[in-house]
This record gives C-alpha cells, sequence and structure tokens, in this order.
C-alpha cells in the first residue's frame, strides 16, 4: 500500500530508498542552526534520521525541539552521516508546534528532573529514552510472560476487578458506589484464579489490583498490575517454584537477547538465569541473619533490610541475588495458605530478587473442609465464604501458584530506585492524577 | 526434570510412552463401570485418555464425574481405543471428590442450562468445552491482537483505571471513596493513549472499563474489556480503518489456522478476510435502510435493528457482513471527534460486524484550541481539562484510533447471543457475584 511518493516512510526504512523522494514524519530530536544550513534529527518511533534544510527555507517556521513535524526530501547516502545517510530536505512542514519553555525535552538526561515534573508532561517523558524504554522494558517483560505460560498449557483469563467482598477478610479496600449497593475493587484475583484451576487446570491473568494502603512509601500503590498464574495438579510448592524459575529465565533471556542495549543503560551485565535460585527455610534465613548481620530483632517476618541482606548472602552462595525463601509462620499468611506438616509453618514463599520481594506465592487449600477450618481459625465466618467454598466441592485438585508485581520486576530489573518509576500513572494515598 | 516413574505426563504425550508405567492427573470426564471392568476417560488441560481397570478394585472409592484424580498405570497400544493407546491402570487414586447431584457436567451438553446456573457453577461450566472453548477463542484474539500490533510498532502501554474524572464529562461513572476524596472508575483509556500517542507515536493497552449503565440489556455490561490503539502522524481516518482491517484479518486468519476445529462448533465456514470491507456513508446508510426496508426512523444514528440490516447489505454487495459506517452526526460523538470539512459530520467510524457494532474509532483533534472550542461548544469548561488540554501542546500529532470490545468481539465470532457469554464473571447493574 505504502508509495515512496504520497505516504510516510518509517525512519528504520529510509535506507532502502537511496536517491529517491521520500515523506518522513516526527518529532525534532535535535536542532542545530548554522548561517547556511539547518540540521534537524527527526525521530519517529522507528529511530532518527539527520535532515538538512537551507536556513533560510525554514526561517518562518520557527522550528523548535519537540515540534512535530513532516519532511519531504531525497534520501542521500553520506558517509559522514551517523547512519550512513541523510535527508535532503525539499519540505518541511510544521505538523504540531510544541510549547516554549518546556521544563526538559527529549534528548536530555532527565536525572535532575523530579517525578511530579514527569508526570506532569508525561508524553515529553516517554518520548525520552531514559524514561520510554523503562515502559519498553515493561511492555517486552509482560510480552515473554504471556508468551511462556501460553507455551506451557496455560490459560489466559479475565476476572473481575468489581467484588461483592475482599479476598482476605476486608482490610484496605476501595468501596466503589454500585448503583444502590456498596462494592469493593478487587485485592488479588486470587479467588477466580483458584477457581480458574478447577476449570482449566492452568490459568494465568496480566492486571490491575488494588490496595488502600494508607502509607505512601516508594514501595506501594494503590493500584499495580499484577502478573498471576495457577496451576493444578502439583505436588508441593516446589512445582510452582520451578515454574517461576523457568518463566523469569525465559523473560531475562529474552529481554537480554532483544532488548540488550537497552538494559545496557540501566545494568551491569545481562539479567541472569534463575533456574538454581535456590529454596532457603525462613528458619535458616533468620539465622543467617543474625549470624551474619547480628540481626536479633526479626522473628517472624523478614524486613526490607532483611530481604536485601538476604539477597546478599545469596549472591555470595550462587552468584544470582536472589533466593526463594520458604516456611514461613502460617499465622502471618492468608488462610487459603497449605500448611506443611508441622502445621506451623506454611507450605508458601516469598521470591526475593536483587534485594527485593517480588513474588509471593505457595500451595493452597484445595478441600473445603480444610478452608472451612482455616477461616475458623482465624475468626472469620465460612458461611460469608459460602460463594467461594462451593466451588472447592467440583473437583478442585491440589494447586498452587503466584503472584509477580509487575512494577516491582521492572525496577528490578533496571535497578530503579522507586516502584513508581516504573508505572506510567502512578496512584498513592494522594495522588489521582494524572 | 519429568520422569516416567515419579511425575505426572500430560495426556497429549502418553503416545510417547508406549508399554512403559506412567503417571497422570485429571478429572473423570465419563465413566462406565461393567461388571469386570471400569473404564474411565480422564481428562487434563492437554486432552483426555481411556483408562481400564478391574471394577473390584475401585469399589471403595465410589468414583464418579467430576472426581479429580491420579492413575498410575501402563500405557497400552490398542487400535480400538479412540487415540490408539489405552492406560493400564494399576492404582487410582481419589485427590479430590466432587459433590453429588451437580446440575450439569462437563461432557453434556450445556444448552439448556440457564445463565445463573452456569455462573453458580463456574469452574464445572468452563470444564466443558462448550462453555471452556469460548473463553479459549477468548484468550487466542487477544493474543493475536497484541501480537499483531506489537510487531507493527506498537507499544503497549498500561493506564490506571482510577481517575478525577471522566473522559466525556462525567455520566454513567462509578464512584470510589479514594481516602479522604471521590475518585471514579475509568470509562475508557481515551485520554492516556492520547498522551500515549505523544509520547510512544503507536500505543495499544488491553484491559477493563467501566460504564454504570443503568440498563442491564444482553448487550451491556457494568465492567467490559477493552482492546484499544491509538496511532500518530495519521493523514486521516481512514489510516485507522487500514490498521483495523488487517488486524482483524491477522486475528481471523490465527483463530482459524490455530483453532480451527472449536470454530466448526460455533460457526458455519471460517472467519473472513477483513481486507476489503468497505466504507460507507453514514447518510448513504440512511438512504440503504429507506430504500430497503422502509425504515423512516432513523435520523441521527443507527439503531441496532438498522446496524444489522446495515450488515445485512454489506454482505449481499460483498460477501462478508461487515462495514465501516462513517461521518455520523458531530453532535453525538464525544468532543475529541475530529470533524470532516462540512463541519457537521464526524472524521469518526464505527465497524458493524455480523450485525453488532464492535468497534468505535476515528481521528482526534490533535491541536489545543480546536479542543477548547470543542469543549465550548458542549458546555463544557476547558479549565476542567487542563491537565488533559496541556499534553496537547508537547508536539502532539494528527493521530487516532479506536476500541473494540473484547466481549462483543468474542460473541461475533462465536456468534453468542448474548454478550454475557464471553465474560467469565459479568457484571450488570445487578450482579457483582460470583
Amino acid at each position: 500500500m505504502e508509495t515512496t511518493q504520497d505516504r510516510r516512510i518509517f525512519i528504520d526504512r529510509l535506507s532502502q530508498f537511496p536517491d529517491q523522494e521520500v515523506l518522513i514524519r516526527g518529532w525534532i530530536h535535535r536542532l542545530r542552526t548554522l548561517a547556511k544550513t539547518t540540521f534537524i534529527i527527526v525521530r519517529d518511533c522507528s529511530g532518527e534520521a539527520q535532515c538538512v534544510a537551507a536556513s533560510e527555507t525554514l526561517k518562518e517556521l520557527r522550528l523548535k525541539l519537540e515540534d512535530a513535524i513532516e519532511i519531504r526530501g531525497a534520501v542521500r547516502l553520506d558517509g559522514r552521516a551517523r547512519r550512513g545517510f541523510e535527508v535532503e530536505a525539499s519540505e518541511v512542514t510544521l505538523l504540531n508546534p510544541c510549547a516554549n519553555n518546556l521544563p526538559f525535552n527529549s534528548s536530555t538526561s532527565t536525572d535532575s528532573v523530579g517525578l511530579d515534573t514527569l508526570l506532569e508532561f508525561r508524553p515529553l517523558g516517554v518520548r525520552n529514552d531514559e524514561i520510554g524504554n523503562i515502559f519498553r522494558i515493561q511492555a517486552a517483560t509482560l510480552k515473554y510472560f504471556r508468551e511462556f505460560l501460553t507455551n506451557h498449557r496455560f490459560t489466559e483469563i479475565i476476572t473481575s476487578k468489581i467484588v461483592a467482598f475482599g479476598t482476605e477478610g476486608g482490610a484496605n479496600l476501595f468501596e466503589i458506589k454500585y448503583f444502590d449497593r456498596i462494592a469493593y475493587l478487587a485485592q488479588s484475583p486470587q479467588f477466580y484464579k483458584e477457581h480458574g484451576v478447577a476449570g482449566f487446570e492452568r490459568v494465568f491473568e496480566t492486571g490491575h489490583v488494588y490496595r488502600a494502603e494508607p502509607h505512601a512509601t516508594s514501595r506501594h500503590l494503590t493500584e499495580y498490575y499484577s502478573l498471576d498464574f495457577e496451576l493444578g495438579f502439583i505436588d508441593g510448592p516446589d512445582d510452582v517454584i520451578q515454574v517461576e524459575r523457568e518463566l523469569l529465565t525465559h523473560i531475562f533471556e529474552r529481554l537480554n537477547a532483544e532488548c540488550g542495549e537497552i538494559l545496557e543503560h540501566y545494568r551491569n551485565g545481562p539479567l541472569p538465569s534463575m533456574l538454581h535460585v535456590p529454596i532457603w527455610e525462613f528458619g535458616k534465613c533468620l539465622e543467617l541473619l543474625r549470624d551474619n548481620f547480628g540481626r536479633a530483632d526479626l522473628v517472624d517476618d523478614l524486613d526490607p533490610k532483611g530481604e536485601r541482606q538476604i539477597c546478599q548472602l545469596a549472591e555470595q552462595e550462587t552468584g544470582v541475588a536472589a533466593v526463594f525463601v520458604i516456611g514461613y509462620p502460617i499465622g502471618n499468611r492468608p488462610f487459603y495458605t497449605a500448611p506443611r506438616g508441622d502445621g506451623r509453618t506454611a507450605n508458601s514463599f516469598d521470591l526475593l530478587f536483587q534485594g527485593l520481594e517480588i513474588t509471593t506465592g505457595g500451595q493452597r487449600l484445595h478441600r473445603r473442609s480444610d478452608l472451612e477450618a482455616a477461616l475458623r481459625g482465624r475468626g472469620l465466618d465460612p458461611a460469608k465464604f459460602e460463594g467461594h467454598l462451593k466451588m472447592f466441592e467440583l473437583g478442585m485438585p491440589p494447586h498452587g501458584g503466584l503472584a509477580i508485581g509487575l512494577e516491582r520486576l521492572t525496577a528490578q530489573i533496571l535497578g530503579l530506585s522507586s516502584v513508581k518509576q516504573a508505572v506510567l500513572y502512578p496512584r498513592d494515598r494522594y495522588r489521582t492524577t494524572p
């Protein structure tokens, strides 16, 4: 359909049209005006090209950085130009000018620009590769997540985010005014993905979840994007861990191969293989922290500092700063968690990666009677969970799964200091715009 | 990692283990108990296998349809069995029994089962192929949607569903109690995807959107899954239409190739090529409806019946029951719609497919001054849209895009009578569970 005369050509295809007349469109990424000649670096979604024009012909356009423009011109092979060619512009059209006095632009460093300003000028921010590439990596991560699971017999499901009650008993739920009653925003697709196992055996979902977290830290968002999977007919939590090892290794290998150039700007060295990430007992972790760091303050959970310390020890031992921690006290885990033989610890785990917990998962209870007992043990009334419990009478197999926070995973892949840098439009205690 | 001794084998791999001992897990899909021998059809996510066991050995298990079981046995090649082999069971273990007296099961027709019952027993419903395959087709549709756009330079974005105000002025919004203030559930990612164009040039998003629709018809949901894309540097709405023609053709070709067997159960003949779906003027459509169906009642929009009639005419003309209708009166379109030269009609379109509108799209206004004028023309105060309008001063190119309702698309692909059949957990005026 595309003709070189009438239709716009993507910049990464220009070298296929030597000495031909082409039409390109994009933003002014750099601009250098000399007395006779003006050099315009134009950028579109495919790349950058240097265009040259007689300065005289551009005067009235008052071109500036970030303007949206169209250039008609001829492709000239030129060894001096960065890509081996440049475009000799015969006609430059201003499609839409940019405002004056922007706080930053797409070709300069955004290191000193604060998050508020980056959000206020979001489109300009993401036009800058330092920011935009975070979201390209995020999109690629999401693609490889779905790719791996689809290739391993998982069915993608879409479940409702409007629910009649919470999965974990009711704290930190956002209320929705739902016509003449109250509903809530889903905290997790946990129940639905378990039901999905009873239907499809293996399911995954990628979607938003909501937590009315009253505190605003660099690690907390009220809305985040959860990568969930759940699978049936497992022997124990190790089956879930093994899927995650292979899944993350797939994602990381694909990122290294397809986005290596971007990754280099953010981290030292490629992403590691996760195939041999060890599984450490929670009890052992407490001992290690006591012995290596003098931590005597931790009892039934790790704190952020402890997570970093454990990753440091894992890196010393395996070369990869990652470890699955299993066997937390059962009381700290949700009611649907399967206990281990001792009854006191849980068959659930966290994955700590480069100092941050990026996954919680494990084996779940799969018998109605066990779930009822677990609810009662926490002072919850099984009758209120009848709609959920009923699904366990439909041939629910032993099953387990996990959830990965996409923003946390993105932040750890790229070494970002705040999870908010990995969200296009973050939501927290105080922020509902842009 | 898998060993035939200890680890469960997926059913579709069984024929690779002739005369070997295997372990399989799944649900009892069919069960036939004779005096000496019992035939169990076991199903897992990969397929079905016939297992035979001595009836005597199974007595105490009281096996029934839908139980989750594990079978250890030997694979015997057998010409009489459907797949050329069967499993001679040596040990059958009940992993989790199913309740008695279920209203339907996974191997019988669900035609006479109502939606309420299907939802009440959702996992069992989707274990039945008649229902489960709807969602397999939906998952595949979603996969091919993302695949096409990713291959055509679109970047996937994730945008917030918690917004401070609506994109279209405020009607039909669900209120969220957001700490000490009110926020809303997003009706569409419209503003964000336009901002995305100014950042990435081409973006897509797949995610939930929310409409507080007070009426409960077979076509309305309060929560649905929207497939959105938006692209910059277009010449007009035809560029958007052309992307949709190629996108849907890609999805349909992939579905025909990969899911042909499933499609056969739902529709006569494969999905059509959409490459030559025509573009009809809204005015012409009114004339056609008058001339062919005596419809004189339609003035500024089509009704559901009119949509079906137009598709019928398109099918007579092109062989495909699909048509892009363009040039609706501008007053009926959202404020951001680009007008045509006449100022009275809109550069936006609907795609009607097999009698139902499945897409609304078009070119958008890209200059701040035009948007301000359009807002004022509708009695809206531009100052209230300042956060949005500002983004149009960052070099916003001419752009357009569209949204496809995934449930509607799924329903039309499979010929379902209600869009609610294409949602795992539908939400409407009266329904927030399961």
